[in-house]
Order: structure tokens, then sequence, then C-alpha cells
């Protein structure tokens, strides 16, 4: 049985221009790792309709589970929640649930439920609502598309309530050797390594310090006993305790 | 006259499983950003042939450059130039300008230019080396196509030998004001000035502290001048010192 895969798309000028450093995508990867749902791909892409069209149609039809980050706000850069609708080809407004939730959040003082407020009720007809514990403002499910919010803090909230709903995989685990060999003496019997252990993933990630060059070999697989085989013979092969 | 425009592809299976933060996004944005040249779309994909010959050759013909990070190391899951050769459909083979380069790493001690090493030497027909101070193993442009080390030490340093030979575009400036309003307040009239300045790519980032909700602005472009009037538009409306 193999893992469900899985694409993230990441939309914001902001990540491209270089503004803002992106976080997200390295916490969704080591979350999917965990429940054994393989991220095969990411995306960056501007805030611009049809690439944000273009981008989740080419994804949801080719994984198993899409999920988004950015561009779920009250402004005018805001354009994911409609251009995912224009994707699926469905309707998008206020829905009542989600106007409800944000309801809550402003009770009366000096913030109040504005038209710029409403528009992050705006949710695609046939679309689940992703609760947000910390802004309210909902994220949604529709088809095999998670839309999630860009802030880090929510997006992460959002995962944490969506994550048990989805099936997983076979985790994946992984064992590291390191050596204080260059990667190019590792290279040529690793590869030997890889071949006998063709359902694993090997890496090797050369490093370099004040003591020279070295490499640190991972290995990468649902079944730990072979994990362990392979690191195993990483160790006898390169001479390491 | 519009920037040229820029995709990036970082080919890993340890930045999709959470392994490893990439870091070259984030300084590949910032360094194109100075340069005026606009970087479009950004994908990760795993260390699988076809994945990544389909990247190279959708990017490649939607986008002025493209830059790729990852994969051209001495190991067997080093398969970057290979496809990138085959995305050309072009042989790839040892150089005799790219051995002689690595050749002078290895003048005997204990490494030596090994056949994993002499992997490091394949370079597609056509292609241009770019040059690699700290480790050697050099990078090379095919076509439109950039090809770099995903370490990000040596990514960096390619770059800086890299870019100074593309051709440059109006540099974006940009401008911020802070304002200690919540987001879906400025919502209204910052999309009332983002109409008035169509020209200009105006983001709106949230922020939260102790003292409650606020918001970011981020007017960019390339007329100077043009920034700063809406920077002083929105400062007046939101009535900012």
């Amino acid at each position: 049985m193999t893992n469900p895969t899985a694409a993230m798309l990441v939309i914001g000028d902001e990540i491209l221009s270089g503004r803002t450093r992106d976080a997200n995508m390295y916490h969704l990867a080591g979350r999917l790792t965990e429940m054994g749902i393989d991220l095969k791909e990411v995306r960056v892409v501007s805030d611009d309709a049809s690439e944000i069209v273009d981008a989740v149609n080419g994804l949801r039809s080719k994984f198993d589970h899409v999920f988004t980050s950015g561009g779920i706000g009250p402004t005018h850069d805001d354009i994911t929640a409609d251009n995912v609708a224009a994707a699926f080809g469905v309707p998008i407004g206020p829905r009542q649930d989600a106007i409800d939730i944000l309801a809550t959040n402003y009770p009366g003082g000096h913030t109040e439920l504005n038209a710029a407020r409403m528009r992050m009720t705006r949710i695609p007809e046939g679309a689940v609502l992703i609760d947000n514990p910390i802004s309210k403002a909902p994220g949604f499910t529709i088809g095999n598309v998670h839309v999630m919010a860009g802030v880090p803090k929510i997006f992460e909230v959002m995962l944490d309530g969506l994550l048990p709903k989805l099936t997983g995989g076979d985790p994946v685990v992984s064992e590291s050797v390191r050596l204080n060999i260059p990667e190019g003496d590792v290279a040529g019997p690793l590869g030997l390594i890889a071949d006998a252990f063709p359902t694993l993933s090997i890496g090797s990630y050369p490093f370099s310090n004040s003591e020279g060059y070295g490499t640190n070999i991972v290995m990468r697989g649902t079944r730990a006993s072979l994990v362990a085989e392979a690191a195993e013979k990483v160790r006898e092969t390169f001479d390491v305790d």
C-alpha cells in the first residue's frame, strides 16, 4: 500500500519579493511526514488570479491533497478563496455559519464586522470550514483542497484541527549516520547500498567544519527494520562505531 | 518596459520531507528583487527524473530565467544535471574544462578525483559553467536555465558570479507604513488606494502584539516617486505621523 500524496501551494507576493521568509512549508512538511502523507511538490505563486487557478487545478488533479497557505484575509490582495472557487467552477458568497463565527469576534467595542471583514465569510459552495481558534476567520476544505491562512501561527493552528480528520499512511521513519568522510569518497559505496535497498530513500548531505569535510547519510522509509538494516550497512561499510 | 521574469526550481527530497529548511528561496528572492528581475514562481520537486524534466520544461518556456538549486553533487541521488540535459534533449558527459577545475581540488593527499567525483564533471552539451570558488564543482547555464548547488553557501557564491552577467530591470523599491489598526479596519480604505495606484503592488500584513492588532502596509514598484506618493496617501488616510 502506498501512502497518500500531497502538494502545497503558497500564495503571496511577499514571499516571491523576498520580503518575508516562508515558514509554513517547513512546518507542513514535518507534520505530513509524521502522519505518513508524502509531500511531493510545493509551488509558490503570486497574488494573480490565473496563476492561482492554474496551480490549484494542476495540483488537485495530480495529488491526493493540496494544502494552500496565504491570501484569505480581508484586504484587496486576498484573492485565494475567489480563485479556488473559480478553479472548482462553483459560486462563492458570504455563508451564515462563517458570519456567525466571525460575529463572535466583534461583540462591540472598536472593531466591527464591516464590509472588509465580511470578505472573510465568503466560502465556495460545498466547502467545509476549517477552524481558526486564534483570529476566528475560518479556512475551508473543498474537494481535496485545504485552504488556510498565511500567518504562521494561524496556519499551524488550522492544521492542528484539520490533520486529525485526514487518513494518513505508514509514518516514515528515518535514521542518520554521520561520516567524517568527504561526500565524493562516500558516493561510490553508498550507491551500491542504495541499489540494495530500493524501497528506501537514501540521501547524502555534505557538511564542512574546522576538521574538514563530512557527510550525513539519511535513510528514510516506512519499514523501521529495513531502515535500521540499511543504517547498519552504512556504518559497517564506512567503519563507523 | 517590463522587468525580466524568473522562476526557481528547488530539487530535493530533504526539503519535502521536512528534514531541511530551505534557505535558498529567500536568498534568491531578495537578490533578484534588488536587480529588477521579477521572481514569479517557485517549485520544489523531489529527486525524481520525470518531475524534474517536466518542471524544467514548464518553467523555462514561461519565464525569462530559471534558477535551480540542489542535486548536483557526486552521489546516486544527484540527478539534476542529467535531467536538465534530458529536458533540453541534449547529450551529457564529462567535460575537460570541468575536469581541469575539479582536478585542482585534488592535487593528491587523501582525496582523489574518483568515479563519483567525475559525476560532477558531467555537463550538458552547449552549457556554460558557473564558477564555484568554494568546493570547485561547477554549476552551469544552459539556455535560460541556471543550475546551482543546494548547499546554501555554495548556492550563494555561485549566484555572486552569475547575477552580474544577467541583464536586470528597474530595481523594485518599497516603502512600509506601520499602522496600529486591525487589518479589517484598514482593508476598505486601502482597497481604494490600491485602485488609485494600479502599477504598484500594495500588500497588507497583519501582526499582533501585547498592545493589540496592527497592520504593515508595503508599497512596491519601480517608480520611487509613485511609491512615495502612495505611502504618503496611506499615512494621510490613516492619520499616521
